[in-house]
């Protein structure tokens, strides 16, 4: 335990403080990225895997890292860390438990829009309260009790802020999570093109990475533990590191990518890259290391994101170019770039140097991507890791939370409408009190409902239109077009399939004396009620139509010539004996003929009929004659 | 005066800046949470109630506060602080003017969305300048002179950074608000049920809390108001208060909520609630003691928001539970948790301390409540705190800034569509200039005037059926089957309210005639020549419809026989006297019966009139027989 | 170089990390303050002038403007500037990129929504590279290295912390741009008058102030460059000025804009404005003094923004007013104000001091805006500064990143369909997959879809409609109303253009015989087959209608009395040779008569053409008569 002076205190509590603006960053950042159907699962995730790392990283993870060494591997005591009687140790542990949430947060970004919350949450505190305290015991196990370094430290591993122990750690359990939880719907074609998803709000993203930006100045100067001289050069290292790495991004989206364009997610991923690749080594390289460093952090990133895409690993905002390549770039660059004083200092030689960054890395890389993959594998077996497809597609907002953005709640109710295909069998859409959203449903409620009424409005112009095309306008029969393009159907019917057919052609005897005697509006009445009688009389197979002013045809399908004759002169009989409002006594009687079908098309059908009619009439009417 | 260190001052003066941070979070929590029609008026209030509060505090408040105390109640110098000869003092004033703001701004949230901006901004400046102080002058009033405590602070009232003293007094009169003018439209149900109201912007409510979360490590550690080995451990403190009450807040909610998921709201104000928790004793109780009441503030806040809703007070972003209720416990758990060591420091036991803190919370809630009450009720009689319920339902933005967001701006647009109820009346909705809105708003117009034309297309089209089916082609005028059915219906409103109803059939004379010699045309022109003829003699009321081929009728309703006959007899003449283009010496007329219905039926009333028009024709034609 | 206190490492850095927190601030102020097409790009182009501001900074600006003095014109050393052997060097550097940074970033605001990104860059370089440093070095040069003061520094020009050397050179900057570009499309009307453009997030714009503010406090208390009592007195100067400026730009707009409301951007540029006014005066006067200072800002930027309008100068965010002129007055105003014991220390009497501020102002202008004015305008000549007005119409989102906003690319699509102006041409819409607004944009295309469907429908029943109205329902030529309606045109054509016209008018001879003795199947036969034929025989530009039951008319326009009857006799020639099913021997025949207008009217026309017809009978039949 060191004695510490105020200015010590007031450093690392201040960068401690600084450090904790990462979860905003990260949120801003990450919700910015993805779409607005999911953004609001990415700020409550952020949210409570750093409430939840402080918990695990009090309970276990702080003993694990900083307690008493076991053979460098890993600490012994300080479980649920006490530190109310010592002041230091309640700085450190802000300090650390800030890292700790850093590294925890790293992943939700990677396997972000598909990563179920429970199984989340637990994969985060398994990496803040083990995989992170475990390793970080390796690189940084010694910076609490003196002679407590752990296996990489004691080899001269230099990280000085933690590319490795905090970044890359992270990025290696979000790598397992996108392997084992598999690309979004729809991220890679079937054709096994990349799809690009665009994120819901890229302004909120580039705040956010402003907010990391920041919080990196006390995540790199606040990592010296102590308030030095040393800080401002740790910070500007930083800032040039960051501002290349940004440049870098921009200018080569602007000449490589498909548009040619300076795309804004290689800006600002080229700015974290930068800043992920000095973390390691801000403290020991100079101001052109840290350029260099800069550059080559955002060309990592950049084809490393292209890497990503072409091994079809669906990583949402880029953590593991970020946070993985970059870091692993920064931390072999530390032993690359560090200058020589310190070197003299380590007593190292420069090779030595880079072999053992080489080892930390891979170490870092072997226990955090073995040890969260194994574990994911056996979780994912009894609790999937991944939500159903039909959460994915609804949106995490409103399938883990029952909370919703506007936007989404407009588009996912206008979903409804689209599957339903027409607006007339459009439910209503459920309408949440006062919220915008709220009017806006009232609205497409509102459309979709006019749209019904149009519909249903045309469709009757339609139906009209038909019915008077093919009715007759007085007795609402078959009109003479309809009732002989049915008979032309029903011939080819039975003629090609060999089935009988029978017609009745009949007309009333002696009508216009009906019309004289009665005046017109007898007349009609009379053809209306033969024409309700007839109607009722045949079968529903039968065809009835008005022929001409007195003359109907009856069509008969498969029926043969005897049956339509008993039929017809059912028809016949029951008309002989309807009794007439005009004149109770009156009697009116039909004539007709019937044939059957011969393989005669129509006209000589209805000819053959019409000659039956007349012999009929000439019979001495009130007759059939077939 | 104290002599100060350095180190005291940068401690002060960066917590004071921190601590500012709270502003911008509370505005972005608020603004998060209410919908979008309000959210700048949300953002204003929380900057205006800020720089007001600066003025109100430098005048009045500070004075009130830390001014040389009268008798423990008041202070009483320091108005119109000057402090450019005393660093110190300015030092203090800083940090005390962002803590004034603090409780000036919590009650912003409480009343949103209807609370009017002018009385609003004057509560804010009450606040600040007198309900804040003066309680602060009890609590806190020796902070700055020496002997110079209130009269809790005699006693040896607790609160280190303000549980009570910033976030409860905040909460009373956010509380008194809430009272007086009542719930939003909406918010309870006739039924009493209560409708959630959802935010707009969780996102950035989740943004705003980690602002304030950061913004509370320097609200509860600056208040040690000196550089000290203590701040760690006060900020670690807070940390762990605040993550455990978020994780009760994420737990409960996932096991008692409506849809047993983990609501983003109750874990954000279980966050609040643990930070306003501690905020009373993270001096003086331990980790233990922290997680405790970070835990219970986290029950307090969850099942405080269920009670208001139960007693149907409208609290629209939980501040009563969060800064009310966790204020309360806060400060009573800073007895049952407080140190051994500083209970025998102050020379306390713990129960005397526990009753103190009651006290106290329960001096502050009657001092802060019931003088906001009173004035607020006195205000409101003269200057209603309300908006009205039209500005409401329009929403802050637009009804008290004249501004807006594109989302309200579009629902609005539609909302004037909606209630016009039909698309053909719709008024072209007005188009701001150069706004994405504009766009969309040409689009709504568009899209109304495609439905406007449609809708006219429609009915035209029906508008020619219904023409069609009505009118005899040739003549333009009823045809038989429609003045049939009138005459129906006019016979039947005769018979049952025993009115006088006649008519007129009349046809043409020696029609066949005209044809013959003259060609269809003309016997056609005539047909349309005597029908305009007609219709312009008849009445409005009366009906004309062609009744067969020249053959009209004539409905008179409430006409007696010889009315209709002098009717018919200038008709008949009328017709003889035309002059006929195809042969200018010729005459045509026209014979006719006339009937009043006797309580006849429709055959038999026609019948009778086809018999006088057969008679009129016997006695000579030209002539209307009675 | 001077030996510096940890203290004094500590205030900087963090005052210079707090600096950094500008940037962020003025991106969401300026991204809320704009149009959601633009907003992306505004992000991009604010992180992008900081990273290049840092490089160009670090490469030449530090060294023109802190470097060994040519005689107080220009730094001469410390170019590419190495710190990593000197501790405060680095902390300075620091800290003077961040000024840089910001001074860099003022004019973004100014230009935004039209000036192009590649021009926009250059322009950033410029100004951090060369325009800032160069006027800094003149009032600032001697902060570094000691004896090294600028030429305004050695007269005794006071600008504590940049309202002239950072703000009002920004500004100037800012205002070549705006009069070099020129206003943005639509901002101001062909009438002259200023349409208001409003920004699409004006609650993250004051979000943005509000980390504007927080960061201020770093930018005037960090600019004593050394950990002093008098930060406190600094920050308190600021905050009161601020809050003053903003209740200053809150009453004004409440009593004095067009509405009579507290506008939202008032508020905000007068509290930038005080903030502004104060920065040169802030360790110099008193709080009193920055009371006035803050009121008289806010009036200087409220009606210096009424100005701007009236010059018909757009300047997206108000940048010149609060940057420009509050800094023009807040840098004389620190003459003013400045309490007498620093006048005393300094030597100076007041009216010297404001004298050699007016000087200080005025120098700033003269160099900032003309030196900008001149390379932008040999910029412009080469390189357009502007996007052409497509892109601006598109937006600089899309147009310069391939970046968009959900609620861009909706109401983008909607235009696509509004330019199409009806819904049946309508291409269907791109839609990106996996967005929100791929939902919205199906649902356009499924909205569209269906107002087509329903489009086609109507038209169908109309055309079905207009069908059934103009032709014979058997034969399907023109009926009788429309076949003289036809003639009657033709003849106004034939009388007025002086043109030949003569008809057919036919009749089938005996036709009563053929459905007597072969049914009336037989006859309509007859009836449709004679069309038929008469319908392959016409030319096409005339007409054929049926007149009456076996009565047809032809029309010939264009066509003299002895063509018509050849036609005619071709008509009948062709009749009297058809076969027929029903009797293969039988023949029909027609009659018919030919006239050509002789300048007659329809009616005497068809009149004389039944004459001849009738005369045709007479003779026997199966003649044509002219």
């Amino acid at each position: 335990m060191w004695m510490k002076d105020i200015a010590d205190y007031l450093w690392v509590v201040i960068s401690a403080m600084i450090v904790f603006l990462m979860q905003p960053g990260f949120m801003a950042l990450e919700t910015g990225l993805t779409r607005a159907k999911n953004s609001i699962n990415v700020a409550i995730k952020n949210m409570s895997d750093f409430i939840l790392s402080v918990a695990a990283f009090w309970f276990v993870g702080f003993g694990l890292m900083f307690g008493e060494s076991f053979h460098g591997i890993v600490g012994s005591s300080d479980y649920f860390v006490n530190f109310e009687q010592d002041d230091w140790k309640a700085a450190f542990f802000l300090f650390q438990v800030v890292f700790a949430g850093t590294a925890a947060t790293i992943d939700s970004g990677a396997v972000a829009e598909r990563a179920k919350f429970s199984t989340y949450l637990l994969m985060s505190f398994i990496t803040s309260a083990f995989i992170y305290p475990i390793f970080g015991h390796w690189a940084w196990g010694g910076y609490f009790y003196a002679d407590n370094a752990g296996w990489l430290q004691q080899l001269g591993f230099l990280d000085f802020a933690g590319s490795t122990v905090v970044h890359s750690i992270g990025a290696w359990v979000g790598l397992s999570g996108v392997i084992i939880i598999g690309p979004r719907l729809g991220r890679f074609g079937k054709d096994g093109k990349a799809n690009k998803i665009r994120g819901h709000n890229l302004v909120f993203a580039y705040f956010g990475v402003f907010i990391l930006f920041f919080a990196w100045f006390g995540f790199n100067a606040g990592s010296t533990l102590a308030a030095t001289t040393k800080i401002a050069d740790i910070i500007a290292n930083t800032l040039i590191s960051a501002s290349f790495g940004g440049l870098t991004g921009l200018f080569v989206s602007w000449k490589f990518s498909k548009n040619q364009l300076p795309e804004p997610e290689s800006i600002i991923n080229g700015i974290l890259g930068g800043l992920v690749g000095i973390t390691a080594g801000c403290y020991y390289v100079s101001e052109v290391g840290a350029l260099v460093i800069g550059i080559v952090s955002g060309l990592v990133v950049y084809f490393g994101t292209l890497l990503l895409e072409k091994l079809k690993l669906d990583d949402v905002v880029g953590a593991i170019p970020v946070h993985g390549f970059a870091g692993v770039w920064g931390t072999i660059a530390t032993g690359i770039f560090i200058q020589e004083s310190y070197l003299l200092e380590f007593g190292m030689t420069r090779s030595n140097q880079i072999m053992i960054q080489i080892l930390g890395v891979t170490a870092a890389f072997v226990w955090s991507f073995g040890v969260s993959f194994i574990l994911m594998t056996i979780i994912n077996k009894f609790f999937p890791m991944r939500v159903s497809s039909s959460y994915e597609e609804i949106g995490l907002n409103i399938a883990e939370h029952g909370a919703s953005t506007s936007i989404f709640e407009l588009s996912n109710s206008v979903r409804n409408i689209i599957e339903h295909k027409n607006f007339k069998n459009a439910e209503k859409i459920e309408v949440e009190f006062g919220t915008e959203i709220g009017e806006l449903t009232d609205y497409f409620n509102s459309m979709v409902n006019d749209l019904k009424e149009k519909e249903e409005m045309a469709e009757e112009a339609l139906q009209s239109l038909h019915h008077m095309a093919v009715t007759d306008g007085l007795t609402q029969i078959l009109n003479r077009k309809n009732v002989t393009d049915a008979l032309e159907k029903e011939i080819n019917i039975a003629i090609n399939y060999e089935k009988k057919l029978s017609i009745l052609l009949f007309d009333i005897d002696f009508f216009k004396k009906v019309n004289d005697q009665f005046g017109h509006l007898a007349g009609d009445q009379v053809l209306v009620d033969i024409v309700k009688n007839v109607s009722n009389t045949i079968r529903k197979t039968d065809y009835f139509g008005r022929y001409g002013g007195e003359e109907f045809l009856v069509i008969m399908p498969k029926t043969d010539l005897e049956t339509a004759y008993i039929f017809a002169n059912m028809i016949r009989e029951k008309i002989e004996k309807m009794i007439w409002d005009f004149s109770k006594g009156y009697t009116i009687t039909v004539s007709g003929g019937v044939v059957e079908n011969a393989g005669e098309d129509l006209n000589k059908m209805i000819s053959r009929a019409d000659s039956l009619l007349y012999c009929a009439k000439e019979k001495g009417r009130n007759k059939i004659v077939k």
